[in-house]
C-alpha cells in the first residue's frame, strides 16, 4: 500500500481555525501518512499579512496575500478555505473550482446562500466540495445525511447547533442570570464574540439549518427561506416558569418535511426537560434526525472551537486525499431539486408559552381565556402569580394545546388591547409533544 | 444528471434484515433514481427454500439456494450479505470479492474475526466492501470513524452496543426486576432470541467492539483479543445499591488506548447517572468517542431491528451505487497495522463496586478493610445493611479508588476465605471518573 504521492493544500485563513489545521497537517504528517499511505502538506498559505510571523508554520510554506497564488499553484490539489464570511470566500472558492482544485470549507455563511451552485459548480469541474465543519463544529453530521443514512426520507431535525446561545441560555437557566450578564460571561470565556449579534439573532444557527434542511430534504433551501428569532427577549422569569412547567429553554433549529411542505425555523423552544436535548448544556452541540427507517438518531459534541472544527476540516481533507490517491472521480452531487414549498410561519401548528403582566383583579382571567377560546386556541396550563413590583399586577403564563400560529399572534395582540392587560412579555414555542 | 445505469444487487439471506433490505430498494425504487441518478434492483436472492412465497420480492427476482447464482451472475454488481454468523457467509463474500462483486454485510461476527483480511481482499480485487449495519443498527459510526472523524487520534471508545442487554438492564434498575423475568418480558417483545446466550453473555458487545476498535485504534484487534463478561449475575440488589450510589447499570463496551497499549473490554459497569451514557434506555445504542481534536462526541438511537439496520445496509449500497456511477475506485483501506498490544485485564486501573454477604457481628468491618488495605486497595464508600434472610448476616457494598484488577480480584479471593464472609455476591467495575 505504500505510496509517496504528496497532497498539496493551500489554506486561506490563518484564525482560530486555519491555526489550528495548519497544526494539525503538521504535527500529524508522520501519523497521516502511515494511515493513509501519502503524503498531506500545506505548501501556501493566504493571509492578510504575509511577513507576520506564525506558529506551526514551516518554513518552506509560502504565506501570500493574494488568493491566485494558491489557485494557480499546480502543486496544489485540495483548496481549504477557512477565511468565513460570504466574499470574497465565495469568489476564492469559484475561482478554485474552475481550477480543478478540490475545496474544503468551514463557511456556513458560503454555504447556505450559494451551497447548490456551489456543489453544481464542483461537479462541473469533477472536483470535491466539502464541508461538514460548516454545521455542528467537530460532529461528524454531513457525511452521515450524505452516506450513511440517504437510505432514509428525513421528515425530522431538532438540533441545538449554535454553542454561544446553549452557553448563555444554560447559564440563565441553571443561575438566573439576566441575558446581557450571561453574555459577558460568554465573552469573557471566548464563547462570545465582541459583537455577539449573529449568534443570539439565530443568524448563525439559520445557516447552518438552511445546509441541514437542503441535504436532508433534498431541497434547495436558502437561508433567506428560514425563520429566525433570536433569545435576547428571554429572562429569568421565563427560566423559572419553564421549570416549574417542566422544560428547559433552548434555542432549537427545528426543519420538519410533511408531504411536499417543508418548515425550517430557528427560536427559543421549551423543551420537556426528559427529551434529550434539553440535558445539551454549555457550548455543546446536538443534531436529532428522525428518518422513516432509522427512527430518531442523534448526533452530539462539541460545536465549535479550533480543535473540533479543524477535525472536521482535516477529516475532509484526509478524505478527498484517499480518494486523489484512488483516482476516485468524485460521485455526482445529491440531486437538490424536491418540488418543496416552504410552510409560512402564520401556518405553524404547535404548543405555545405566553407569559403576560395584568392587574390583579377579579375577571382578568376570564377576559384573557374568552380572548383564546375566541380564535379556538385552547389552553394546556396556567399559572397565576401576585407579584412584588409593580403592585397590583400579578403574572400570567399560559401554555396551549397546538394551535395555529396565526390565531396565536392575534390572541396576543387582542390581548395587548386589553385595558387589563400591562404587557405580553414573551410568547416562545414548545416543542410540539402532542399531534 | 440523468443516468439510466441500473445496479444489480444480490441479496443472500432474506429474514428480519433482508426482507427489510427488500422492501426498502421496491418501495423506495423511484426515489433512490430521482436522488441517485441511478436504479438500484434486486436481481437474486439467497434463501433456504426458494419455492416458498415472498413478501417484497417482485416476479422477476430469481429465488435461489445457490451462492453461485448470485456470485456469478454478471447483472449484480453488490452483493448484499444479511445471512449472518460465520459460515458459510465468510466463504460467499469472500468468492464475491474475488469476483469482482462489491460486497455489503451486517455481519458483525463475520467482520469481528475476519475483517482485516476481508479488508485486504476487497482491496485487491479493487471493490468496496462496507459494514456499517454491523455495529450500532442504523446508527452511523463505521462511516464517521473512517471519514470524518479520520484527523483525530481516537483514544477512547465508551459504548452501549447490545439492545437486548440494555432492555433488559433498563427493565432490572426501573422496575427491579430478576434477570430471568426480564430477560423473558425481552423475548415476549421480540427484543430477544430465544437462546439469547450471546447477548446475555456480552459475546455481540464483544464482536462490535473488536470492530470499532480496530477502525478506531487502527490496529488489528480479533473478536478473541476482547474480555467480556455477561450481566448474568447481577441482581435487583445490585440496582438498588447504584442507584443509591449514583450510578446506573449498563453493559458496556470499553476500548482504551493509552500509548502503545489498547484495552478492549465488555462488562457490566457502574456508570454515573449524569453521564450520558446513564440515560440510554431500552433498546436504544449509544456510542461515545474520545478524539484529541474532537473530544467527546456521542451518537444514540435505535441500535437493532429490521428497519434500522436496512437503513445502514441500504445506506452502504446507495453510496457504492454512487461511486459505480461516478467511475470511482474505493479507496485504499486505513492501514491496520498499529504496533499496540492488548493490556492484561490484570493490569486493568479502574473503580470497582463490590457487594457481599457478611456474618453481622463487630470486627467483620475491620477484616474486610484490612484485606483490602494490605493490597493497597483504596476505599471510596462502604454502605452496610442489616438484611432479613438470612437473619444474623449483613451486605456490605463497598466501592473502590482507582485500584489494580489483579490486587482487587486477589482481594475478593482474601475475603471469600474469611470465616466472617458468606459470599462475595459481585465485582462490578465502574466508568472511572478519577485519574
Amino acid at each position: 500500500l505504500a505510496n509517496n504521492r504528496e497532497i498539496g493544500i493551500g489554506l486561506m485563513g490563518l484564525g482560530v481555525v486555519g491555526t489550528e489545521v495548519a497544526r494539525t497537517l503538521l504535527e500529524k504528517e508522520h501519523s497521516i501518512s502511515s494511515k493513509l499511505g501519502c503524503t498531506v502538506r500545506i505548501k501556501r498559505i493566504l493571509v492578510r499579512a504575509p511577513e507576520k510571523e506564525r506558529r506551526y508554520v514551516p518554513a518552506d510554506v509560502v504565506l501570500t496575500d493574494g488568493a491566485e497564488g494558491l489557485i494557480d499553484d499546480p502543486a496544489i490539489d485540495i483548496i481549504v478555505e477557512v477565511m468565513g464570511g460570504e466574499y470574497p470566500a465565495l469568489e476564492y472558492v469559484q475561482r478554485a473550482l474552475r481550477a480543478g482544485k478540490h475545496v474544503v470549507t468551514a463557511n456556513k455563511e458560503m454555504m447556505a446562500k450559494h451551497g447548490p451552485e456551489i456543489l453544481t459548480l464542483a461537479h462541473e469541474h469533477s472536483v470535491s466540495i466539502r464541508f461538514e465543519a460548516g454545521v455542528g463544529g467537530g460532529i461528524p453530521i454531513i457525511g452521515p445525511l450524505l452516506k450513511d443514512l440517504l437510505a432514509n426520507d428525513i421528515y425530522g431535525i431538532s438540533a441545538i447547533i449554535n454553542g454561544t446561545t446553549n452557553y448563555v441560555l444554560t447559564k440563565m437557566g441553571m443561575e438566573g442570570l439576566e441575558f446581557n450578564d450571561a453574555v459577558r460571561q460568554a465573552q469573557a470565556l471566548g464563547y462570545a464574540e465582541a459583537d455577539p449579534a449573529a449568534d443570539v439573532e439565530g443568524l448563525d444557527a439559520a445557516y447552518k439549518l438552511a445546509i441541514l434542511a437542503s441535504l436532508a430534504f433534498h431541497t434547495k433551501i436558502h437561508a433567506s427561506d428560514v425563520y429566525y428569532e433570536g433569545i435576547t427577549k428571554l429572562g429569568p422569569a421565563d427560566f423559572k416558569y419553564a421549570a416549574e412547567l417542566g422544560y428547559a429553554i433552548k434555542l432549537l433549529a427545528i426543519g420538519r418535511m410533511e408531504g411536499t411542505s417543508i418548515q425550517v425555523r430557528v427560536h427559543p423552544t421549551l423543551v420537556p426537560v426528559e427529551h434529550p436535548l434539553a440535558s445539551v448544556c454549555g457550548v455543546f452541540n446536538a443534531v436529532e434526525l428522525e428518518g422513516d427507517l432509522v427512527g430518531q438518531v442523534m448526533f452530539s459534541g462539541q460545536g465549535a472551537g479550533g480543535q473540533p472544527t479543524a477535525s472536521a476540516v482535516v477529516g475532509d481533507v484526509l478524505d478527498i486525499a484517499r480518494n486523489i490517491v484512488s483516482g476516485s472521480n468524485p460521485p455526482a452531487p445529491l440531486l437538490l431539486d424536491g418540488a418543496c414549498t416552504i410552510q409560512p410561519m402564520a401556518d405553524l401548528e404547535t404548543q405555545y408559552y405566553i407569559r403576560l403582566l395584568a392587574v390583579d383583579e377579579p375577571g382578568v382571567m376570564a377576559q384573557i381565556t374568552t380572548v383564546l377560546g375566541d380564535l379556538k386556541v385552547s389552553l394546556a396550563s396556567v399559572i397565576q402569580k401576585e407579584i412584588v413590583q409593580p403592585e397590583g399586577f400579578s403574572e400570567i403564563v399560559i401554555t396551549t394545546h397546538t394551535a395555529k400560529e396565526s390565531a396565536v399572534q392575534e390572541a396576543v395582540q387582542r390581548m395587548r388591547s386589553l385595558g387589563s392587560v400591562q404587557e405580553v412579555s414573551n410568547l416562545v414555542r414548545m416543542l410540539d409533544g402532542e399531534g
